[in-house]
């Protein structure tokens, strides 16, 4: 490795605590764990967006392109909550105190999110489009459902 | 759908041109296509974090989340690229002017990260932790390779 990207790694070993193996947000700073769930959300968004098309029929029903989103939203789901960690709540973001208030009822919507988009992926395996276009809306319910009760209205 | 959910669909359809079922990055403006692009490197290094700690010794290996997390990185790699988009030439970034004045490198860069990390979720596959690490290393060179010559120094 050259040293860039020696300094790379050096500063992603940082936001990775000893023994731990998972995407580790809730040690970063602040910022960072902001930062990072905040990516997540996005490029869960970029993937959802193309799948949501289809099921309104506004953009070509493509099921190797909904394997692949779906297998990629079933991860993206379950990466991002632990950068909702209670050390964030005071810098400005679009995440509401209602996180940190309701705690018990806001892991019960990302649950809901990880189920319905792991069914997705199941269904897309299966190939059977109105099945896949049902469950698309589903992810989008549960996505829509958090947003409602726990971030900023845009 | 509810209707906040339904805002957040239309908005993703507007980044999703009719016809197309890729992520689109090109087609959207260029502040959006920015971060589209940052989100997906920032999600990128947050999967390689872990795994380049495995290969440094520095994490305790785990053969499953090189399996997850290369799964990952294989599709990651293949998504930022388009949203180099010209359009987005003037707008700030860490981005350098190298990466439209030399496109025929930049793309050679890129698909060097595609392919080191389309080889590390096979090799992931086998199980043979000395040729994991081997091929984690390599995934690093093609990183900071083409953050050497076509990003700015962090």
């Amino acid at each position: 490795m050259n040293r860039n990207n020696i300094r790379t790694v050096v500063f992603l070993l940082m936001i990775v605590a000893a023994g731990t193996t998972t995407l580790a947000l809730a040690q970063m700073k602040p910022e960072d764990a902001i930062r990072a769930r905040q990516s997540i959300m996005h490029v869960m968004a970029l993937n959802f967006g193309p799948v949501a098309g289809m099921a309104q029929g506004k953009v070509p029903y493509n099921a190797d392109v909904v394997k692949r989103n779906s297998a990629f939203l079933d991860n993206l789901s379950r990466m991002a909550w632990d950068g909702f960690d209670p050390s964030t709540k005071d810098v400005k973001s679009a995440a509401l105190p209602a996180i940190y208030e309701q705690q018990a009822k806001f892991r019960e919507a990302a649950a809901r999110l990880e189920n319905e988009a792991h069914k997705l992926w199941e269904v897309a395996q299966s190939g059977d489009e109105a099945a896949v276009k049902a469950q698309i809306g589903a992810v989008g319910k549960s996505c829509g459902g958090c947003h409602e009760s726990f971030r900023q209205k845009q």
